[in-house]
């Protein structure tokens, strides 16, 4: 398959674009300062990002009817926030807190990174994130995509084939014209599976010392970078 | 209703930021030469984009199954074509063509005024006009959305109430809390008949001597401007 047939990358956002758990993890601590609570928050992250898979898969499943990621971080921020010891807060508290996975920053690259991909081909967001949330987190993390381009207007989370599909037809591309960036196996495996191309860019420091990180590709994945300028100069791009 | 509480500024796209009947026009007479045919490219501007209208107006009466701008664009153009003269041609020649839509280049102050917009917004497209289309014309036009969305994604086109309400859920806003910028009175009752706010920018080179442009707000909106930056100054932007 030439590699000069792709016209448009599309990116996984959490984690491959974002460093989401310093972000929620320092913005968590200002929120336990301002409220009294001390606690291990980097683990707090991780705890509320356990929401993130576990709400997703209930809806590709069927069991649930389909609701935002906004929604799910939500759902899972009322479970954990008394096991961390707050208080009642107000709801506006509450959803200006929740929007905390819309000021998520960028890893050192991304920004640049991005800049020089997109000279060459167009870029959008691949993500499960909603519409609103990848927008303002664009916004607030300087992210130059051409189209915003969620899993939400397809009506199936990644690694669904729809979540792909839905998005090459949305951009009038063949789904082979499309490759799809992530910093991890198994959404890299759903697209490809769905016929779209896959680079693999690792993200070492994604998980801290909770979790590995996927550091190989466990597929013929067409790309392997370890940044965003890798893959820039990998693909040619000034 | 207090002006303070716009968050988003939603942006009809083909004539309020974009000069199509020019682009087409240049595009058109370089493609007559190629194919040996001479004729007036404004008239042949305004032809094809008469299916615009009526082919958006099939599909939210129900009389069409819903079909995107492009296959819209192309319907009409196949029709067009014999009648100036045009030899039978090639489908990757006419597919080519079509995307002549896609290549349109925006107004004088559009890039600049929608930077200083953004500066205080977030900015979106809210065009009939499909993804793909809009994707590729930002990055011709240098458009700098923060978000490209279409009626596409609320499957019915403006003015039908969804294509706006849609809009606004999907940016997470309350219909007040976006405002449409466009050069068209209809456009704009059909925000305000949504819930949202509305601000008329005008274009008086919009359709050259071949139709008068709406110059005067015929309804009361919120905002009235003569063009992005006079708008941005009425709105506080640096």
């Amino acid at each position: 398959m030439s590699k000069s047939e792709i016209k448009a990358l599309v990116f996984d956002v959490f984690g491959t674009v974002v460093d989401w758990r310093t972000s929620i993890s320092r913005q968590a601590a200002a929120f336990g300062v301002k409220h009294g609570v001390q606690s291990d928050w980097d683990q707090f992250a991780d705890d509320w990002r356990v929401g993130y898979g576990v709400g997703m898969d209930k809806v590709n499943s069927g069991e649930d009817e389909w609701k935002i990621v906004d929604q799910i971080h939500r759902e899972r921020l009322d479970v954990i926030l008394p096991k961390y010891g707050f208080p009642q807060l107000d709801e506006d508290v509450l959803a200006d807190f929740n929007k905390a996975w819309h000021r998520l920053g960028g890893w050192a690259d991304s920004t640049e990174g991005l800049t020089r991909l997109k000279s060459k081909y167009i870029i959008a967001s691949l993500s499960n994130g909603n519409v609103a949330l990848l927008t303002n987190m664009a916004k607030y993390a300087n992210l130059p995509w051409d189209a915003v381009i969620s899993a939400e207007l397809a009506g199936k989370y990644k690694p669904h084939p729809r979540a792909y599909t839905h998005t090459a037809e949305l951009l009038g591309l063949k789904y082979d014209e499309v490759m799809l960036v992530a910093a991890h196996n198994n959404d890299l495996r759903g697209a490809i599976n769905a016929g779209l191309k896959a680079a693999l860019v690792t993200r070492p420091d994604e998980f801290g010392d909770a979790k590995k990180p996927d550091l190989e590709p466990e597929n013929d994945f067409d790309y392997f970078a370890k940044d965003f300028h890798d893959l820039a100069d990998q693909l040619g791009c000034d």
